[in-house]
């Protein structure tokens, strides 16, 4: 197997996506595709180990981070990311992982391979470590002001990726919801309520801003205007958790002794709410397997993309997602 | 003054509420009228020492939490919360504090009270400890499809309340976005940023989800829809954070000492995070004052809340903010 990854994409490219790429390679044992800056990206695998499995694949460019998406993946044909998707679409590639802009990436996915059949709008779902187990949010992408069809089709497209490859079976799907009781909510979500409610998904109803982590669903739909303020307001209050933390331990209390002692129990505590951390974020309803980073991704969340990316293509969840959005559209739903 | 509380609301009533009108009438010296069931609220205040600030009114209904707000306050007319708003609007009272069903309450307000002129929409916004100061996140009330315009509204509400009952001068006020840059978010969003950038307001452009705590705006501009999710997330990821913090101390390090030593700094820890603690939330933009209060809220928020409630009053916030509202609709702007 064959994995594109985009070499130039994150905070702290080329350094931390090679170093996750190395340890991809090694733990999976498959061929990683370094696309960017050969240059850069040499000077980072200098005084490694010999690594058969990784190549490297040279283009010019790169996309900022705060670059309008559309308009770099237009003018940029030689960027990192343009190019990775531009070798999964040649086969010479099986898939694609960067921890670039994600807009952008969104965008080359959607130029360049295009939507499966059915699908209106392919959507990112970003997978949580929540308290009872993982949970997924879709969309986290960006998709704002859709309809309700769409999120029903997020809720069909999460739901073959849960069961595909994170292990569960017939996954508890929710809605996003200001309300238990049916009948709460905006019109969109009313309306997508009854859609999922109708639809063969096991749908549990709605979930409210408390209970997205609870484990109450294991699949929450929302918009993506609604689904990025969650996931950013949840990243920002980890970190300003763990940060207070430090600051009033190291104020309040006997100092430095018991930050010492209290060390390992925060790097634990800060690694489950650490998105960063966790890996990749699939999009989903693509033509191919993409999967998106953390701009801030470690080495190790680079890795567990990759693993990501491996499981996608292995259980072949563009097959049953594509069958899945098919079986919806039949009488019988 | 005379302060209308709601005896009968919140998860912990009366005792609870009871406990807080007796602390404020303590602190603050004003008259308190708890309204609800005679019998069991004195209960409550037996024993205590004699407190001529305080009065009893009774009613023999009381809302439910989980009722439906319009029917609820239409049917029942001796409702401890609607019987408190016709205690201010016949002049009994001069403002109604209640830790009730919060749809109840705003209906109660619309429905006795009426709307300030000009106003559109009332809305309820949330005083809520931020790392660098308070922050007003508005609406989180239920407004659900909001028009851009109603968005506008909420801003300069917020702004009137904030300058007049929270000291702040020209606060910061930014809308709650998927993005830093102008152009970002869905239709609603985007319409309102032009109308908030073209008003008087000390508007700062984009808030996204991590930085809602963070100081960058003071006030923070949302439909009631999210504002429900933003709330209900944070409220509930303190108390995950709480609990795991608790559990992980004693289980992974020296147990009872260290949690012992831990107790005082948790507790203070605690506190920033517990919106309960805080205080109650200004329904703005109704012909009246009405301070809603957390279903879950101690004695010292009950308290706190009957302290706004008074600032409220003390500083004409209704007068101010029917002539901001007012004067937004002037040519100049």
């Amino acid at each position: 197997m064959n994995i594109a990854v985009d070499a130039m994409g994150g905070d702290n490219a080329p350094k931390v996506v090679v170093q996750g790429a190395i340890k991809a390679s090694d733990e999976l044992g498959i061929n990683i595709i370094l696309v960017g800056d050969c240059e850069s990206i040499s000077v980072e695998l200098e005084g490694k180990e010999k690594r058969g499995l990784i190549s490297l694949y040279h283009c010019r460019e790169a996309v900022l981070m705060d670059e309008s998406p559309l308009k770099a993946i237009r003018n940029k044909k030689d960027s990192s990311i343009r190019v990775a998707f531009d070798l999964l679409k040649n086969g010479k590639a099986d898939a694609v992982v960067s921890a670039g802009n994600s807009g952008a990436i969104m965008a080359a996915a959607l130029i360049t391979l295009g939507k499966v059949e059915g699908v209106e709008r392919p959507a990112l779902a970003c997978v949580i470590p929540g308290i009872a187990g993982e949970v997924m949010l879709i969309d986290v992408g960006g998709n704002v002001d859709c309809r309700p069809a769409h999120l029903l089709q997020f809720g069909i497209m999460a739901n073959a990726f849960a069961t595909s490859c994170l292990g569960m079976q017939e996954p508890r799907v929710g809605i996003l919801n200001i309300g238990e009781e049916a009948g709460k909510g905006n019109e969109q979500v009313r309306i997508a309520y009854e859609l999922l409610k109708n639809s063969p998904l096991n749908f549990v109803g709605n979930v409210e801003g408390g209970e997205i982590f609870s484990g109450l669903a294991q699949i929450v739909v929302c918009d993506g205007f609604i689904g990025n303020v969650v996931l950013k307001l949840s990243e920002g209050l980890a970190a300003s958790v763990s940060s207070r933390l430090k600051k009033g331990m190291s104020s309040s209390m006997t100092g430095k002794t018991l930050t010492l002692l209290c060390h390992k129990f925060f790097k634990g505590f800060q690694k489950t709410l650490d998105y960063a951390e966790y890996g990749g974020a699939p999009i989903l309803g693509i033509k191919g397997v993409g999967i998106v980073c953390h701009g801030n991704s470690s080495a190790v969340a680079i890795k567990n993309a990759i693993k990501m990316a491996v499981d996608y293509v292995e259980n072949d969840v563009e097959r049953r997602l594509s069958e899945q959005i098919a079986g919806f559209h039949a009488p019988k739903f």
